[in-house]
């Protein structure tokens, strides 16, 4: 059985990294609010921020260790991680929501200037009143975070890559099982629940996020749920999951077809695939986002620059989606341990499409699938 | 089958509502920017917000529908709503994502006081320096929407009733299984894939939420994830799951004694239900949430003021926790359509408790269990 959790060594070097690279920007500490800064940075695992009730903050000082500025109901999960300084506040406390216990801890710390994530993908999870409250009882300023966070995430450590390729397998086990659960007369709907208990038993750990489509020759969208509508012959099935093990995600889909498909359907998934490989061939240390985005899109659109999808694949760790996008204006350059999909779409006809994803690692070489790779062909159920 | 969605004429209803209380205020327009928020005024349902990439903002103008301000990936689905007026760019657009649509679209509108959710369990679904953005274009002024979306959200209608009545029939047919799925040697971590099967298998959706423990005498807090360790004789095994129906949830949970329990932690649990049928006993309207925290807390710790998890229910809705709060200081009045928890917690040594929750909802008279009440014993395994 996979090691689940992280040794304290590698929060150790994520909090050394953030702190040169605080240093450089001239920054004192780090503010954050999110469930996936925090975890990045503590360990803290819950599926308990599904509650929007509780605002919960994690401080990275100049030096030493992060300081958790948490409710009390989480001080016994988060003494589990490598945190030292836990301090708590008995939380909802309409009087104070953790306010002056924020604003306190980052004075005591002397931070004059403090960073937090402002930029693309961030949020700041707790209420803007409170927000104003802590500014205002601050003796240092808060402003952008430099992009530090979203930088240290982009790359994944050796254990990183481990758990998502954990969770790509489970995921491929599952995939393979759809014969078993989809066939003409099935609801959509009930797919989906039988896709969900299939990622369950072949070892995921929860099942976020789950979309698809089924329709002739292409689906509308690929962000709806599931219609109680039943599979038709000649339907083009697309699953697509974010699977979790031990908080890290895969995000891949699979196209089936229901019964033969027509010829002018299969030639769509094979450019679908041929896309994909174009993109994995020149995804190396060097390349930019932009040219992987280029490569696919010359040949699903024959270069038109994109469609409404708005991206050919991005980044893919802690979340379904962060950090970098398969984009034209996305310049950033690739660097071995980053993990991201490769997501190209092809119109099938009038409000039609069909979307293929992979996830890839990038390394010192050729890039390597993560998910099992499909073939050009699609699974015929 | 229960019919999915909902007619237009309940979000002419929502939208109307608030219009009246914009009016109230002395506001033009409200803003806003989270998944509930959003899909509370508009219907919008899709799992896509999983990925934190791209903000989606509706805004509601003074008079007439709502306004869609989304990314061009979301256009097919919203146009299947009850909105008509979508106005989409192409996300990610790291030159402008979206900042310049909102803020012609609450210019155009002639908004110049603008309410958005500032206060309690509120954030604010986009980077703050977008956020900076869009106020410097901004002819009007951005403030607290005065609880307004709140206030709406926290009594449900009788369709969205009946959705919390699925997820909670779900739930509870799930929970009857658990003796197929839990005994002495299965890991934690294997009852929590299995219970997410079930959920699914009795008609989930999904199931956005598990906690839950295993230990003996009770366990030492309720948000952890589940370990690989095997159920042990004379473990009480918990489960608290919020799954969801149609988008929207439930929030209850189940004590089972793997074999024979101890006559204190026997008696333990039945002071759980017991606080629970007194709480539920004055739940009508014109009872506060803190009478309901107190008849709890005198049950539970002979009135010594709570603990440390903070509250003893909770709001519940189309989040897992939403709205009000048992706790001494939540003064809210209980109003017919209101949808709660009822949680107590009691200390079964150090460092121990067992937790136990029902879901009812408030009605002009007595309060009706949404979940199926449990008994003073705990399910033997």
């Amino acid at each position: 059985m996979m090691q689940r959790g992280f040794e304290p060594r590698e929060f150790e070097q994520r909090t050394q990294a953030a702190q040169r690279m605080m240093q450089a920007a001239g920054l004192d500490a780090l503010l954050l609010s999110t469930e996936a800064d925090v975890r990045y940075f503590t360990g803290y695992l819950t599926r308990f921020w599904e509650s929007p009730s509780r605002p919960w903050f994690v401080v990275v000082p100049a030096q030493g260790k992060p300081v958790a500025v948490i409710p009390s109901i989480g001080a016994a999960l988060m003494a589990q991680t490598w945190v030292d300084d836990i301090r708590t506040w008995r939380a909802p406390d309409p009087a104070d929501d953790g306010v002056s216990l924020l604003a306190d801890t980052l004075n005591g710390l002397g931070a004059r200037t403090i960073g937090t994530p402002m930029g693309y993908e961030s949020h700041l999870r707790m209420p803007l009143a409170d927000w104003a409250r802590v500014q205002a009882a601050l003796r240092g300023v808060v402003r952008d975070d430099a992009g530090i966070v979203a930088r240290l995430r982009s790359v994944k450590s050796a254990a990183e890559v481990a758990k998502i390729t954990q969770a790509c397998a489970i995921a491929g086990r599952a995939f393979a099982r759809v014969p078993q659960i989809a066939r003409v007369g099935v609801p959509l709907s009930q797919v989906f629940r039988d896709f969900q208990r299939l990622c369950l038993e072949e070892g995921a750990d929860w099942v976020p996020y789950l979309a698809g489509g089924a329709a002739q020759g292409g689906y509308g969208d690929v962000i709806s749920p599931a219609s109680d509508a039943p599979l038709v012959a000649g339907d083009v099935l697309m699953l697509d999951t974010g699977l979790v093990w031990d908080g890290y995600f895969c995000d891949f889909d699979r196209n089936f077809s229901l019964g033969p498909s027509d010829a002018q359907t299969e030639a769509a998934h094979a450019r679908l695939i041929e896309a994909v490989d174009a993109a994995a061939h020149i995804a190396r240390p060097g390349a930019t986002a932009a040219q992987l985005f280029h490569a696919m899109d010359a040949i699903v659109t024959g270069g038109k620059g994109g469609s409404d999808a708005g991206r050919l694949g991005h980044g893919l760790g802690m979340q379904l989606t962060e950090g970098l996008s398969l984009i034209p204006q996305d310049h950033t350059v690739l660097e071995p341990g980053m993990v991201i999909t490769l997501e190209p779409g092809i119109e099938t006809g009038e409000g039609r499409m069909l979307v293929h994803e992979e996830d890839i690692l990038i390394t010192e070489g050729a890039a390597v699938f993560l998910s099992p790779r499909s073939g050009p062909a699609m699974v015929q159920l």
